[in-house]
């Protein structure tokens, strides 16, 4: 048996989340049901798909992932299954799944060519019932026609300077706290930082160092931990990404990285090695 | 063993939802749960009926709903239980159960009469009880003493003209997408129309087909759908109720039907047949 | 097979709860988890500490509680687990236990020491592996070290004159209904008045009942609950603390006890006896 998860754009005042829930223990009264998120932007096929990457390394093998973003089946954009990394995600073929597969190839991607079979062919009814096939083991040919590879969508990309002395990202993710995230990942920075000096630079600030938490400062007998709230900092964050973040930043009160530094969606963020 | 439903004006601040919860787990550990809402407008038995009349239907036979919408009891306000289209509801008898016994006669209704037996009576323990109860596969004369109707309450309703010319309806609720749903059901509105030509009214609009879905406009050679963004459209949402909506309206930036149309909760919303 | 909650300031935009769910489940796929709350104020642990007071006895026993919030492992704050009224408690020894401690003593705290034998050691990941041990009826020995007491944290004590006279609270938490929380708990408001009369005094204001619930109050043949509808009150809530309210209240449109009051966090709400 394994896991489903949501992702949407839904909110949580209407009953969409609950309806779609219904619908997935209607037909399987057993699936183990996990809320991602159901506050990606509007529409946001970027957002989720940052979102969905995040997520899914926490899950284990053949968890099933629906996404209902943008998702709405119209002419030109099918709704889809992929098989990435052991796991299942559902959506429709709109941008959400690319920023995986530019990781790393899928093991299957089909069109989902079930919804003659349906009484209902709304987006919810569809996912949950190929979410509800996959979690029970069923096979991906059964609901799909396999296809090559996703349709392409134009993403900013990461500009790796061909002397190999720049990395210039962006930040295509600011979370509930304020923290911006950029698309650079570990693996490019330390295949191209090869333990070379470095220097971040955004807006007119500079960082030379990488915490490895959030509160990873020097204490010191005159500087203590609480000496260092306010200050910025770059760290890689769970999902992998270079991240600017305040140390004890608060979005409510003191502010955040981004209304700090004023660091906003598609910022540039470079990296400099000496 | 059934479901259990949660929808409520609690928020996601404090921990009134992860007690109700609690409770309901301590009694039964096995009970699948499912949140509807907990964003339901402060008190407001409206929201709370529309809502819970849009979910009960993606939820399969059995399933027990718990409203916790201005459901204190108090004097002249009874706590009860109702079977309705093999589904169980549990609430206090303040409106918010009236929309679905317009539509359909109840199988069941009874005053829930447990409170001498309970140590604690505030309505998330009668509700936690009863919903176990129930979902266990219990018997509702146990737990209550059957009546014949709910109370009556003053709901503002649609008007059919003698002539079946004109129906006239209202927005009745604005979703998290800022999309304005009125009280005029599909199966109303096929009755009426008897296939004649319409005119769907409100503010200075009109709109004279509805929409199958969002994305329903007609692509020529020198139309794409991107060129439909922004524009306004009717259909029939998965509830059954006539919606207006705009095509890829977005509350945080574009705006959205209620903003964009300025229609608010109780605007006239008429159809013109002829 | 034990209930395990979730208690954060992660909030529901990002995937951090998501994750922590597919962290806990990919270790122990039967867990059965519960949302208590995910938006407590950024990094507040009283804000956490009362909400986690106010919630633990809707859960049965050996229920094992997550708390995320400031709970970072840092230079002098060390990650704890606490047996405390037959339940656990997951969190850093940051204050958040405190308030259940100055209630009851802990059966047991224990420093986590497992972070060597983890290849992350974020906080969600160490919570996560505590959690799932102690769930399955796993000891606390395993995974910590004993210690006598909590580090000691400053919170605004309750102050009860020496000729009992009166007792001098404050407002420590607002809910999502605008109901103003004070740290007088029914207990040593029982012990110091027995059965004196009373004035309860806040801003400018004095109530001398409390209510029995929010609806409590006299109908006589010329006032109706409803002529009740915006009159200000004292009643002891579920978590056990005298809160102030207003009957009927809204934070949306007429107003809530923190906005039509005046009330806010810390301040005075004294209780005089004569």
């Amino acid at each position: 048996m394994s896991i489903i998860t949501l992702t949407s754009d839904f909110g949580y005042k209407d009953h969409y989340v609950g309806a779609l829930k219904g619908k997935i223990l209607s037909q399987f009264l057993e699936a183990k049901i996990v809320d991602i998120s159901h506050q990606i932007d509007y529409f946001n096929v970027f957002d989720a798909g940052y979102i969905i990457e995040a997520a899914y390394k926490s899950f284990p093998k053949n968890t099933v992932h629906i996404i209902c973003v943008n998702s709405e089946r119209t002419t030109g954009v099918e709704h889809i299954v992929m098989q990435w990394e052991d796991q299942y995600f559902i959506t429709a073929d709109n941008g959400i799944l690319n920023t995986l597969t530019l990781k790393k190839k899928a093991q299957k991607i089909a069109l989902i060519n079930i919804h003659d079979r349906l009484t209902e062919t709304s987006d919810m009814n569809v996912f949950a019932t190929v979410a509800c096939h996959l979690a029970k083991g069923g096979n991906i040919s059964v609901i799909g026609k396999e296809i090559e590879t996703l349709k392409a969508f134009h993403t900013t990309p990461l500009i790796i300077s061909e002397n190999l002395e720049e990395i210039k990202g962006n930040i295509i993710y600011i979370d509930y706290f304020g923290n911006c995230i950029t698309n650079i990942s570990k693996k490019i920075f330390d295949e191209v930082a090869k333990n070379r000096n470095f220097e971040i630079k955004f807006k007119n600030k500079t960082i030379n160092r990488i915490n490895t938490s959030y509160a990873d400062f020097k204490i010191t007998a005159t500087k203590t931990l609480k000496d260092y709230e306010g200050e910025y900092l770059a760290l890689f964050n769970e999902a992998g990404y270079l991240e600017i973040a305040i140390y004890n930043g608060n979005p409510e009160t003191v502010g955040s990285a981004t209304s700090l530094l004023g660091l906003k969606f598609r910022d540039i963020v470079s990296i400099k090695f000496k």
